[in-house]
C-alpha cells in the first residue's frame, strides 16, 4: 500500500470527497473549495468548538486502530458540543500526516471519522492537509445548532444545586492502563473488552445533551473529558461556588473496577483524574430534579447519578465517609 | 520568563481571555466553555475553513517572530474567505505547544493573531491548547459570512474568461529565500523588508474578496496561497476548462526581481510555485471587465492584471512569447 507522500495534498482531498459523499441540501458547497458554505438552522445558534489528537500524547499509533483514532478525533468535539446542549451539524478535519502514513491508515481514520459523522449528524465539510514533520496530528472542528432558551453553560451553577453525571468513570482510564500493562493486546481477556471500548471508540452523550439542554433542568453543564475532578471544579469555578463531591456516590465503572482489583491501582482515581470518559456533569436546582431524571429517562440506556453538591463556602471538596480532602485538579495536558 | 509548562492549560485559557478582550453582543458565549456560541447573520449563510501552520513545515522558530506565527496563522485562513467573497466574522485557535515554550512567545503568538483578528472582524470566540511532543503547532478555524448570491466558487468559470490577480506574486518566496540565505537576518539590506513582510506578515485581499463578490463580475476565485500555477489548476479543474498563463503579463513584485537578480533564483518561478502571496485569482467573463475593475478601484492599494484566460482545449499552459509548455503544479505540501 502507498504512503500519502506518494499521491499529494491534492489526490488525498479528493479521497476524502469519494469517501465522504454528497453534502445534504443546507450545505452550499462543501469539501474541496477553499472554504465550506452552509445555511444555519433557522431560530437557532452556532455552536463551535475545536480539539486536538496528537500522536504520543492522546494516542499512540501502535495502540490504536487508524480508525479509532477518526473516531476519537470527532468523539471528543461532539461531546463538547453535547455539553453546550447543541447537536452537531458540521465538522472540519485538519490533518498533519507523518510523511509515511500509509494510504490504508489514512483512509481508515477519514471512515472512523466519517461514520461517526453520519450517524451523528455531523456532516465533513471541509478541512485541511499538510505534512507533520513529527506526530500525526488530528485537529477538529465541530459546529452545532441549539436554541438560545436551551445553552447549558459552565457558569449557571449555584450553591445548593445538586451534581449528577451520566453513566459510568474511569472506564476509559482503565482501557488505558490495560493497554500500558499489556504485552499484547490480544491477551487481554474478553472482560476487558468494555472498558477498551470506552478509552478507543468513546460514544459522547449526544442524545442525552440536548434533550436536557431543551428540558431546562439542568442550570450548568460540563463534559468530563479530563475527569470528574476536574469538570467539578470548571463547573463551580465558572458558577462562583464551591463543591462537595461524595466519594461513595460517584458510579465507578465495573469493568474499571474489576482490573484495578488485580492491580495496584485506585478505580477512583481513575474516575477523578483519569479523563476520556466524555460523560455529562449537570448543576440541578433540587427542585429540577424530577424534570431531570425524566428527561434522561427519555435517552436510552443512559443512567444518571447524584454525586454532589454545589456550596457557599468555597473549595472543591471530596467527601470519604469520615474526612474531607481537597479534590485533585484532573488530567492537565501538560 | 517561565514556560507554558509551568502554568497549564486552564491558566493558558484564562491568559487568552484576558488579552483578547470582551466580545462583541452577537456572540452569546466566548472563550473559557466547553464551546462559544454565536448568532448568524441575518440574511448570510455560514462559510468556514480550517488551517495549520506546523513548525518546520509552514515557519521556523529560529526565523520567525512569535508575534508573526500568530498573525500568519489566521491570515492564511482569512485569505480563503475573502477568496469565496466572505467577511470573517469568528475564529477558534487550536494550539499544540512544545512544553518548554515560554509564555513570553505564548502571549506574542496570541497577540500577533489577536491583532489581526480585531482588524478584521474576525473575533477569538474559541479554540483548544495542548501539548506537543514534537513541532509547535498553530490550528486555525474561521468563520465567515457570505450571501448567497455573492459566492464565488472554484467551479464557476468558463472557457473564454479572463483571469486576473491581485497585487505583485513572488514576493513571499523572495522573502522566504532571503531568510533561508541569510546567515544573519540584520544584515539584509532595507530592500530586502518588503518581501520580507510579504513572508512574515502577509496581508490577505479581505476587502478585495468581498467587493468583487458583491460586485458579481467574478465567476471564480481562488487564492493563491500554493502559487499561481497552483491556483490555476485549481479553478481550471474545478470548471472543467484548461488554462492559458501569459507569462510577461504575470505580476512579478519589484522586490524579489531586484533580489534574484543577484542569486541564480528566478522570480517567475517563485510567482507561479513559490505560494504564500495570498493574493486572489478571478476568472473573469469579458462582459464584465470593467465591472471588475470598477470593483477593484474601490479597494484602496490594490492593483489588478490580467495573467492569461481560460480555454475550451484541455491542459494548463504557460506561453513565452515563443512557446508554450505546461504550467507546473505549484507548491505541495508533500
Amino acid at each position: 500500500m502507498p504512503r500519502v507522500s506518494a499521491i499529494g495534498e491534492h489526490a488525498l482531498v479528493e479521497r476524502v470527497r469519494a469517501r465522504v459523499g454528497a453534502p445534504p441540501s443546507w450545505v452550499a458547497l462543501g469539501i474541496g473549495d477553499d472554504a465550506a458554505v452552509f445555511e444555519s438552522e433557522r431560530g437557532t445558534l452556532n455552536v463551535v468548538t475545536t480539539d486536538s489528537l496528537i500522536e504520543d500524547v492522546h494516542f499512540r499509533r501502535r495502540w490504536t486502530a487508524a480508525r479509532d483514532i477518526g473516531h476519537k478525533a470527532l468523539a471528543t468535539s461532539l461531546s463538547d458540543l453535547a455539553a453546550m446542549g447543541a447537536w452537531p451539524r458540521a465538522a472540519l478535519l485538519s490533518l498533519a500526516l507523518p510523511a509515511e502514513l500509509s494510504l490504508e491508515d489514512f483512509d481508515a481514520i477519514i471512515d472512523g471519522f466519517a461514520s461517526l459523522g453520519q450517524v451523528s449528524g455531523a456532516t465533513l465539510v471541509g478541512g485541511n492537509i499538510t505534512r507533520s514533520p513529527g506526530p500525526l496530528v488530528v485537529d477538529t472542528t465541530a459546529i452545532g445548532a441549539v436554541k438560545r432558551r436551551s445553552i447549558m453553560r459552565r457558569a449557571g451553577g449555584r450553591a445548593g444545586d445538586e451534581l449528577y453525571v451520566t453513566g459510568t468513570l474511569g472506564a476509559a482510564a482503565a482501557g488505558l492502563a490495560m493497554l500500558t500493562d499489556a504485552t499484547d493486546r490480544n491477551e487481554l481477556s474478553p472482560a476487558a473488552s468494555g472498558c477498551l471500548a470506552r478509552y478507543e471508540r468513546p460514544q459522547p452523550q449526544r442524545r442525552c445533551g440536548v434533550v436536557v439542554g431543551r428540558s431546562r433542568a439542568a442550570r450548568a453543564c460540563v463534559d468530563l473529558s479530563d475527569g470528574l475532578a476536574d469538570g467539578v471544579r470548571q463547573l463551580a469555578a465558572a458558577s462562583g461556588t464551591g463543591a462537595i463531591v461524595d466519594a461513595a456516590a460517584i458510579p465507578i465503572d465495573a469493568g474499571a473496577t474489576q482490573w484495578a482489583a488485580g492491580t495496584s491501582q485506585d478505580p477512583l482515581e481513575w474516575a477523578l483524574s483519569g479523563g476520556e470518559d466524555y460523560e455529562l456533569l449537570f448543576a440541578v436546582s433540587p427542585r429540577k430534579r424530577r424534570a431531570l431524571l425524566a428527561a434522561v429517562r427519555r435517552c436510552p440506556g443512559v443512567s444518571i447519578t447524584r454525586v454532589g453538591r454545589l456550596t457557599t463556602e468555597a473549595g472543591v471538596w471530596l467527601e470519604t465517609g469520615h474526612e474531607r480532602r481537597p479534590l485533585g485538579s484532573g488530567f492537565s495536558h501538560f
